[in-house]
């Protein structure tokens, strides 16, 4: 997910949507759906795992993000590695 | 990672290599230093997170492979993100 | 999903994986897994859509291909779309 | 097809141009036209088949679109495969 | 259309290959199915303008070309333009 | 030859450059110069092939089209194909 | 690390963030964190090496460049060459 | 080099940096620094052969250029090609 | 130009061919066809400088290059450009 | 500087080879023409930084090197930086 903020944006609208997109950011890790983030050294964008039970849920977290229309998202479909150790690796 | 075997290898030296890969990749699991290992759908190939202390010892677990001369490995070098919840997401 | 067959191999071997290839992809479609499938005009290529209940059950269906070693496939993930009217577009 | 819709495009003239392209769309799709549509996840893009007569045709079911001159899109020829088995995959 | 003969090839099957290739372009071009082939400089590889019913035909005339697994076919759907005065430009 | 008109252009300055290109387009078809032009499906876009004495003049058609300025134009050099049957593939 | 200043961004606006980048540079070289900078021909870019004790630190470091908003940065992590002679090159 | 001048550039403006890149290109061409000048056809952008004695002074050459700004370079390190019978082909 | 030789040609075979190779090259250069040849540093690649009556004769000289089958070959369109000084930049 | 070995050379001739590299680089590192080797972590490539007087010498470096028939090699043309501080980074 990278993200690209127009560099006119005024002040007040990034802020705020900032703080948007880290609070449902967070409650949706809480939830589990959101299963790990990290951020990409020297870039403003991140590498996240999503649990979700299909498509379809995956997609309205997506476009529910508050920077959605910001964003440059690629989804790459995972599953669980016949070499996996960790019972939490689906 | 993506895995390339010719398709003229011997399948003898395939099986083996592949047994040493498994057990390879499991060590390093179960010592922590792979923390995340997902199969991608549709190819011969994976997403993973290392813990690794520096790019020295990255690269010393890579390289160590058994497959690693059939791969083509991308390093994408992550921290936590500043909206992680997850103690263990760094 | 690419084929590409080496131009060495062996006739019987192509015409014995190719009739495997057709029967495979016939019981998947008939399983209503295999929705739609399509020839790319002037490719050895294919698009098809696949309906199943997770990324594992995917790979599993993909990775079972005769041909499968020799395919390079990209999978996209796909869902219904909101001006969708047909009930199985899904 | 890609969506690109300029940040700045005012929000009334963004509801009114997305409800005239899905009343354009659904009425192709009734048509029989416009066979699937499918979104797909994480993007502002869909994958759709037509079912004309010539490019002549598509063309101008595509142009006509209200979102065409905001759209990145690529056709694909495609045709019947050998190892089909529904009748309307063609 | 580009051709990559795998420098290995026996001369006498070359020439063979190459024979009918020529044979069978030049059927097709007295038949207007092909309308018009254009070498490109420097390269092993040529432009051509098929005028054919659909993509069944298309895909039938392509997959039947002597070369065709050594090809490399990129499919560009191409109609009349609005401004061109030509009849034959269709 | 891919056409992109900046979003923000004001209709009555499109709509005449437009009426210009057209008359600037056929005038060459009718010379001769401008030997087959051909639209793309779905993009705003054309196929075109030129019949000039040099590079020197194929430019100088070029950059005087009315819409230059916003085209992104990649030229292929062509020459008649050693199997072309018709005459004017040249 | 490249630079893209909008063409329209205030000359007084553009001077200052381009004294407060070369100070900030020069001070992380003058620490050692930032031992190498080398201009690319012909670009407004870079090609910088770090010495960092962790990716954290590197993305610190980076995202606290005036210029960051404006850069398009790639991260290629290094480690000692087992070839290498000079001891600082680690 | 490829230029991309902005199309909301005042005509003036234009007219006024597109003297001052013509006299500074004349003057380099007549000192021998800049030795070859072509034009690619049918786009903006040209193929330069600079004969100097460092990428020092390849740099303040390019980079000072009246269109530095609005252009992308490429930059190809070329020497005497050991084929070569000219002999200021160096 | 690129080449691409093999690694299992035999050397007797290459170096046959790279002399014959110099020969074609030195006598197209002597009489100036073929006006400048470039080495590109580190690659076993070169930029030239072909001036031919149409591209009927630069294809013909190209592919009766020794090496034609090993190449890869991207062909530039080039003309005098508006700004250029020296008589033979054609 | 990216490293293909390969997979069918015989040990003896890979051992061989490389012994000779590590030589040569090792070399040309205490003559100083080769300033910095870094590895690249997860790939067989490397980062190297050369101090020549001219592109004739630098590929004269390159292209003796043991392994460069098996290299893919790109030169980037690098200078003093205008904020660098250390003396030796030209």
């Amino acid at each position: 997910m990278n993200v690209n903020l127009p560099h006119d944006l005024p002040a007040v609208e990034v802020s705020d949507i900032l703080a948007r997109e880290k609070a449902y950011s967070q409650d949706l890790q809480r939830s589990g759906k959101w299963r790990h983030i990290w951020r990409i050294a020297g870039r403003y964008a991140n590498i996240s795992i999503f649990d979700v039970s299909d498509n379809e849920e995956l997609h309205r977290l997506l476009s529910g993000l508050p920077l959605f229309k910001f964003m440059e998202i690629e989804v790459m479909p995972l599953l669980r590695h016949p070499s996996a150790v960790r019972d939490d690796d689906r």
